[in-house]
């Protein structure tokens, strides 16, 4: 097991990596200010793993109120919310009580954000059971809910009391989940790490195969890098947002096609090439680097191409993303690989390029597909 | 004009007090971030005071988007928190729009609870319009809405980055406002300040005309004292709790009689009353001091019987309080008018006794009515 910290100015939490860490109650128990919790899970997790938790627990007397929803970033809403709400007061529970989210990056996301509101903040921990979790969205406090208008828009910044990342867990992860995780996992050698972009290109056999030393290296290093930007920046007032590489194409196709009709992680994987298109569009990006980011992309088994949702659409779907800033859409482009910048100026007319699929080369100037 | 301020370790505000301030554009302006500002208001406070804000505003260059909810606590719901986040992306306001309360305390609890969660955080401004916003809930950063199984139980702790408590604003309150705003301030007097509890004895027929120097002085010693204690244990983790003297009563007959039914100043008015004589049940308050809480609080146009629950509605309703710990219901309770102490030991047989209106004499002892 590897222990990595996460210090910030008002708390510091441990993110545990290992194996066969579920049932370690010495990992969990200490962060319980009662004994009692409520764990939140979902239809596909919970006949995996809700029982060897619940009982770890339970052995250790603390009362266990499971909360099973229903499972996709469909039902990341505020009625889904309210599940967990209602279980909560139905249960009676305290401010003190600890909600524990046991799944991907939807239990995740939403039980975060009911242990930030109820009672105006409960304890809160996070077992990841999807690499996308275990490597990203379980490390930070981002927590959020879907708006039929834009993805994440209800939410809070509310940290883990701990974070366990379990990667027995991933033994059961279906293919294409575990392709949408290494979305993200490309998403940081791309983001600021060109060597561990690199290490990427060589071990991506390994990681699909899931060569426990390989998926280990991984998470290391992802939480790693996660865990550096969001002490430097806890409220994404600076550098943070460069975690949104390929986020705000990501969020349209997500919103455009309907929510759980691509996994996060593949429309992540689909942005982050327009994002290297742009970027190159703009002449920031050489065509060889592209091919080396499409390359990599297509080597995790994730889409390279966005689905074609109208230029209008693209644009109308991204005014709606968080960075957008006095009117002006912001894009983190690439400079290089391992060399992610936020920028603001990008003209529309590069944007309709990319979008609509005609090639542009150097500065702007664009020439016919 | 005086000004207050309430210093907290992440941020600092100030409390403007005094006539006329709803159109001071140059108390407001400082505080928006961008030039875009969704004021938060309800249908009975529209027609008073939303054209000079907005016009205000607007003469300044901020683009404004009202958003008018339906008035009353049976309102303070999911359902009408979702208006405002509809309003707020139909819009397309960004983290950096500000939201301002335009109210009373339904309106600024959920505009508080909307910007501490729209898009991770919004700024928010409170221009609360009734006297019990002005002395208590416009000040501190609780934010909440309502739940079918409990008062204030989803929420966040969220500061206002200004308030403006505009005293010519009450001049349209109505008399039952009036009064429910001065149960408030009576509270104030009981749980810590002995002195203006006896100022209030003299003061009450001055305030309840609506004497503005009475009022000033009451806004500004309630503000003073809830920003002391604020500052001090913004989260609630000590003395803070003390401004929920009357309060697990009080919610209790809120959720007992259904949101709206009482005001919440007349639910915390009779709420205290029975926290007095829970104490003098307990030997701790002399029947003297009970007769003179009651006698202030019915010189306020406040009453002072609680309505018939039965007492297990009394109890499940208080077993659903927020500061409920380790299944024990915790009460503020008095060792003297000004000596508020928080008590989690009270025998269910005395509250049954209060509850049912047995008296009690001394330490527990109960005899029959």
């Amino acid at each position: 097991m590897i222990t990595l910290d996460l210090v910030l100015p008002d708390t510091a939490y441990p993110i545990h990596i290992g194996r066969h860490l579920l049932t370690r109650t010495d990992l969990l128990c200490p962060h319980l200010p009662i004994h009692d919790a409520v764990i939140v899970t979902n239809t596909t997790v919970a006949p995996l793993y809700l029982a060897p938790l619940q009982s770890a627990l339970e052995a250790n007397g603390v009362r266990v109120t499971p909360v099973i929803l229903p499972d996709g970033e469909a039902y990341k809403t505020s009625e889904t919310l309210n599940l967990i709400y209602d279980a909560l007061l139905q249960r009676h529970c305290e401010r003190k009580t600890t909600l524990i989210a046991l799944g991907g990056g939807v239990v995740g996301d939403m039980t975060g954000f009911a242990a930030a509101t109820y009672q105006r903040g409960a304890p809160f921990i996070q077992i990841p059971t999807t690499l996308l979790a275990q490597v990203d969205s379980s490390v930070g406090g981002k927590t959020a809910i879907n708006h039929p208008l834009g993805k994440n828009m209800i939410g809070a910044f509310y940290q883990p009391r701990v974070v366990l990342a379990d990667l027995a867990l991933l033994d059961t992860l279906p293919e294409r989940e575990l392709s949408a995780g290494l979305a993200e996992v490309i998403k940081y050698g791309l983001l600021g790490n060109a060597e561990f972009f690199q290490w990427l290109e060589t071990h991506m056999p390994a990681l699909r195969t899931r060569d426990m030393g390989a998926l280990q290296e991984a998470v290391r290093v992802a939480c790693r890098m996660k865990a550096d930007i969001v002490a430097a920046d806890e409220r994404e007032t600076g550098q943070r947002a460069l975690l949104n590489l390929g986020h705000t194409f990501g969020h349209a196709i997500e919103a455009g096609l309907g929510y759980g009709a691509w996994l996060h992680g593949e429309a992540v994987a689909a942005g982050m090439v327009l994002a290297a298109e742009t970027s190159a569009a703009l002449g920031w990006l050489s065509p060889r680097e592209v091919d080396r980011i499409t390359a990599l992309i297509a080597a995790a088994g994730l889409p390279v191409t966005a689905p074609d949702l109208g230029v209008n659409t693209w644009l109308e779907l991204m005014a709606h993303d968080k960075k957008v800033e006095a009117g002006k859409l912001r894009f983190v482009l690439l400079h290089g690989i391992g060399d992610a910048r936020i920028e603001s100026g990008v003209p529309t007319s590069v944007l309709e390029a990319v979008l609509t699929g005609r090639r542009i080369t150097g500065r702007g100037r664009t020439t016919p597909a």
